[in-house]
C-alpha cells in the first residue's frame, strides 16, 4: 500500500518507536505509584518524554508539559481550563472540530462569545480580521498552527502578538505542525501548545498533550488519582499533576520519546518538514495543471522559499467527483490510502466551497518516497483525464 | 524482580498482547478517518475490542462501550455526564480519588450534595447506611466493585437494587475488579461500568473506558473530531461517538483486545480471579499470624467459599513502621516491588486508621507464582521479627 494519509496518523513508525513500546511493555510499572524499578522506570521514561517535548516546542519547563491521550483532549482541557463563563474567545475558520466544538459548547452552555476570523480563497488566515476581532478583554485566541485541510501554515507568532496586545492568551493547536514546523513557545510568545503524538512526531496513538508557559493558569479537567497528595479533597495544583489525573500511558510515551529521538537523530524538525514538503511539492507539481484537478491551499507560499511555508498536505478535487469516489478509486486502482470528506473542519470547507464535495487529502511523511508520489501523480491524472 | 504491584498496573503482559501492539503499530491507520486498509484495520481492531469488553461486562450493546485512556477519565466523563447542578449523589468511603475528586469538584462548584456510606473495621461497606443515604431523588450511586486498598469485593448487585429502588443510577468503578470478579451489567442491574485496560485485563497503559446500559444518558465530556457528522456544531450524540472525541488509541486497544482474548483462552474471569486470590491467600496465610503484622480487609469472606470474595490484594503493615519503609526494605532486600502509602483512597485510610502510616499493598497477577509468594512471606517475616 502507498500510504498518503499521514496527516490522520503516521501509519509507518520508526522501528525504534516500536522497540521502545515493546521494551516498556515488558518493564514498566505505574509511574509515581509504587516502589521499585518498574515504577521508577516508568517515571524515568515519562520524564524523558516531557523533556523532549519541552525541547521540541521551546517550553521553558518540562514540568509544564502535561500529557493527554490526544490533542483533542488536550484542547478540551486547556480551553475549558482557561475560558470562563461570559468570556470572549477569538478563533478562526481554519480550525478543526477539536477546537470548534469545545468553544461551541462553551458558547451554548456558558455564555462565551466566540468570533471566527475568516480566510481568503487560498485558505490563508485573514490577519486583519483577526486583529479587529481581538478586542481588549478577549480571554484567548485559539488558532491552529497549520490547517489539516489545506496544509497552510499559520504565522502563530503574529497571532500571539495580536493576542497579547489585547491582553489575551494565545493557545495553539499544533496537531498538524509539531515535528514539521518550527515552534518555539518562548520566542513566538505562545501561551499553550497542544500536540498529538501519533502524527508527525511518529509516536504511538494514545499520546499527546499540552505544553503550557509557566505563569499561565489552566484549571484541571480530569481530576482523580495522582499518586501524590492523596488526602487533598480537590486535584493538587502542582505541575504537571494538575492536568494529569489517572495512570499515564507509559507504554505509549516510551514510544513517543523514541519518536522524538528519531526526529532529533535525523536532522530535526527542519529536515522532517523539508522532506514532507518536498514530497508534497512533487505531488502538487505533478497534478496542478491536470485538467479538472483543483488543488487547494496556499501554494504561492512556496515561492517565498521558506522551508516551513507548508506541511506535507496536498488537498484536491477532481472535476465534480465526490471526494470519496476519488479516494476509493485511488485505493481500488492503485492501493493508495488517502482521506476524503470533511476532515472535521466544517468552516474551512464552507470557506473553500467544498461542503458537499469534500476534499481528497494526500499527506506525506518522512517515509514517503518520490516513487510513491509518482504513482499517485499517475493515478490522479488517469482519474482526471481518463 | 518479584513484581507484586499488579493492582497498580500489571507489569508483565502476555506475549500475545505485546505482539498485537507491535502488529497494530505496523499496520493501523486512523479509525473512521480515511479510505483504505489501514483505516479499516483500525476500525476492525477497535470494534473487536468493543465486543470483547461488552462480553466481559455483560453490556448488551458493543456500541455502548466507549473507550478512554484510563478509568479515571471514564469516571470523570460519566460522573460529569450524568450528575447535574444541585443533584444528590451517594458514594462510599471505599472509593479512589478518581471517584471522590470528580464528586468533590461538583460539590464545590455546582452545588451537588455528596454523601459517603461508611465501612466496618474490616473495610466492608455498610449497606444499611448506604440504603439510608440513598433517598428518593438521588441521581446516582457511585461505588467501587472492589477496594484498591483492601481487596474487598463489593456486592454491586445489592447496591444497584438500593439505587434503583430510589430511582438512582448505579455507576460502578471496576478498575480493580474487571477481569477478576464476575460482572454482568444486565444481570446485576449496573447502569455504567468504568474499567481500565492495564490492570487485570492485561492490556497496555492508555486503555480503558465506560460501558453504558442502553437508555442511560451520558452527556459528552471531551468534544471534537469524530470522523462523522463533521458539520454538526456540537458533538454528535450517537454511540459510542458521543463519548469518543479525537483519535482513539488503536495501538493500545489492539493490545487490550489481545488481553481479553488471553483471558478467554485461559479459563476466563473465574480462572483469573481464582489464581490471583489463591496467591493472595497463600501470602495472607503466611503472614497473618506473624507478630507485629496487621493485615487489613475482609479475609473472613474467604470462609464463605466464594471464588470472587476478594481480589488479589494483601494490604498490611508491620508494627508501627511507615509503609514506605517496609516497601523500600522489600525492594532493597528481596527485589520485591510493592506499593506503600495512601493509594489515592483517603477515606479508606481514615476508616482504617492508617492515614499517617499508609499501607503496604502486595497484589498478585495471573503470572504470580507460589515461589514468589513464599519469598515475600519470608521477607515480611524477617522485617517483622528481625
Amino acid at each position: 500500500m502507498i500510504y498518503l494519509d499521514n496527516a490522520a496518523t503516521t501509519m509507518r513508525k520508526p522501528q525504534a518507536v516500536i522497540d521502545a513500546v515493546v521494551g516498556a511493555m515488558g518493564s514498566l510499572g505505574n509511574a509515581g505509584r509504587g516502589a521499585g524499578t518498574g515504577a521508577m522506570g516508568a517515571a524515568r521514561v515519562i520524564h524523558e518524554c516531557r523533556e523532549r517535548v519541552a525541547g521540541l516546542l521551546g517550553c521553558p519547563s518540562a514540568d509544564h508539559v502535561a500529557f493527554a491521550p490526544n490533542s483533542t483532549e488536550a484542547l478540551n482541557c486547556v480551553i475549558n481550563g482557561i475560558v470562563g463563563a461570559g468570556d470572549r474567545v477569538v478563533t478562526t475558520v481554519l480550525e478543526h472540530n477539536s477546537v470548534l466544538r469545545p468553544l461551541n459548547r462553551l458558547a451554548a452552555e456558558r455564555g462565551v462569545s466566540v468570533a471566527h476570523a475568516g480566510c481568503d480563497a487560498l485558505g490563508r488566515l485573514d490577519m486583519d480580521e483577526l486583529s479587529r476581532l481581538v478586542v481588549p478583554g478577549t480571554r484567548a485566541v485559539v488558532v491552529t498552527a497549520a490547517s489539516n485541510v489545506t496544509g497552510n501554515v499559520v504565522d502563530v507568532a503574529a497571532v500571539a502578538r495580536i493576542a497579547h496586545a489585547a491582553g489575551a492568551l494565545c493557545v495553539v493547536d499544533a496537531s498538524q505542525a509539531a515535528g514539521l514546523v518550527p515552534i518555539d513557545m518562548a520566542e513566538q510568545g505562545l501561551d499553550v501548545v497542544c500536540f498529538t503524538g501519533h502524527k508527525a512526531l511518529m509516536g504511538p496513538q494514545g499520546t499527546g498533550g499540552a505544553a503550557v508557559m509557566p505563569g499561565v493558569d489552566v484549571a484541571p479537567w480530569n481530576v482523580g488519582g495522582t499518586g501524590v497528595h492523596s488526602f487533598d479533597e480537590q486535584q493538587p495544583l502542582g505541575w504537571p499533576t494538575r492536568l494529569e489525573a489517572g495512570t499515564l500511558n507509559g507504554h505509549g510515551l516510551a514510544g513517543l520519546a523514541a519518536g522524538l529521538r528519531f526526529i532529533a537523530e535525523n536532522g530535526g524538525v527542519a529536515a522532517m518538514g523539508e522532506h514532507e514538503l518536498s514530497m508534497a511539492r512533487r505531488l502538487y507539481e505533478g497534478v496542478a495543471d491536470v485538467p479538472g484537478v483543483t488543488v487547494y491551499g496556499d501554494w504561492p507560499a512556496l515561492e517565498l522559499g521558506e522551508a516551513s511555508a507548508r506541511t506535507g498536505v496536498v488537498a484536491l478535487n477532481v472535476s465534480g467527483l465526490d471526494s470519496a469516489e476519488v479516494s476509493d478509486a485511488l485505493m481500488d486502482g492503485w492501493d493508495i490510502a488517502t482521506r476524503p470528506g470533511a476532515h472535521c473542519a466544517p468552516l474551512m470547507h464552507r470557506a473553500l466551497g467544498t461542503e458537499r464535495q469534500g476534499i481528497v487529502r494526500l499527506s506525506t511523511s518522512w517515509f514517503t518516497t518520490p516513487e510513491e508520489i509518482d504513482v499517485a501523480i499517475g493515478a490522479i491524472r488517469e482519474i482526471a483525464v481518463g
